[in-house]
């Protein structure tokens, strides 16, 4: 008999803690000595072939949200890729607690274009966040492009200060959750969460144990 | 200009060394105090979705070739979805130095029916390098089923041993490689393998650097 959890979306203080969130959250603490288990591998489709590269975890969109949030140049191929298909897969493992979240849904490419009010004070916020170095590289020539010679400044042009507004380049990429897994290697548990919408438009989660 | 080096395949001793598998030999070296340094995530395409998960690097198909092995349980969706579309990219971040590799090909699926010899071959000698523990999973009950609470013994069955013939349900996943992507984050440098046969049949490798 399978051992289902109810709906568990507890709002607590205005804030909406969903079962898994809270998970990660964990995670994110007891690996908080380990800078790369905020590295995770994000997977979009590009013609019909899986494309899957490192990104780093931006934090969730807001203390109200369970969307999470990554940072990518205009210019590069996974633009285009989400414009086509925005379905998306994050991998994330966690070394020190042996567990892996494997977390889909869509993406969303905030630019400077975006009008929407609540994304793009995102996209500001999350701009403030970055390193010198970070930022620095929106400034760069066009990735994925052949590297040229002649160009020894361009790598070292600096960068706007984190309160001017980001580089047109910068965009925020937003990974709305429809489905997560959790897999915890010491102990070979395994759960399933899924998104349900009520007849109201309220949004809860099921959680179930499945087999490892 | 870009920087274009030619082919690089390199026979010595009778193995082939492309200019990429050579580099992560050194990667899997440096990382070696790492043990997760061999968990990659490996992308597929499950009903025109990306699906991506955490798999342990089994080690070069053999010498002679450049092909990536992993393992996984014929009764897991990735089976089927191999079946319909066998593209896939690996992403590989190595935490150590800083590098991350992205992989793509073509995946086979070698379960206990595969006649070719030298596949089948690999597939018992991945079984008999395999733990108890890891050899013991594929007498698991059925993987991403809902959880059973009336089965405590499932989990615990001795699995045969390591000369015996694997399990029917273990099966080698094979990457055959089309194209690599080195990124190396220390120092701003990016690379791309490209794939190319020759008129007479003869695989060759090209390298260029692109920018990051």
């Amino acid at each position: 008999m399978a051992a289902l959890a109810g709906a568990e979306a507890i709002a607590s203080a205005g804030r909406l803690v969903t079962p898994w969130r809270s998970h990660i959250e964990r995670s994110l603490k007891k690996n908080k000595h380990l800078a790369y288990s905020r590295y995770v591998q994000l997977a979009t489709v590009r013609d019909g072939r899986p494309a899957n590269r490192t990104v780093v975890f931006r934090g969730f969109l807001d203390q109200a949200s369970d969307a999470l949030t990554f940072v990518t140049d205009s210019r590069s191929r996974k633009v285009q890729e989400v414009a086509a298909n925005p379905a998306a897969e994050v991998a994330w493992y966690f070394p020190a607690t042996r567990e892996q979240y494997r977390i889909a849904g869509d993406l969303t490419v905030v630019d400077g274009r975006t009008a929407e009010g609540a994304l793009q004070e995102a996209r500001h916020r999350v701009w403030s966040s970055m390193s010198e170095g970070g930022r620095q590289q929106f400034g760069w020539p066009h990735p994925g492009r052949p590297r040229a010679q002649e160009e020894p400044d361009a790598w070292s042009r600096p960068a706007p200060g984190p309160q001017d507004p980001p580089l047109d380049t910068f965009c925020l990429v937003v990974l709305q959750v429809e489905e997560v897994e959790r897999l915890l290697l010491f102990s070979n548990e395994r759960y399933e969460f899924r998104k349900q919408a009520g007849a109201d438009g309220a949004i809860s989660w099921t959680e179930e144990s499945i087999n490892p």
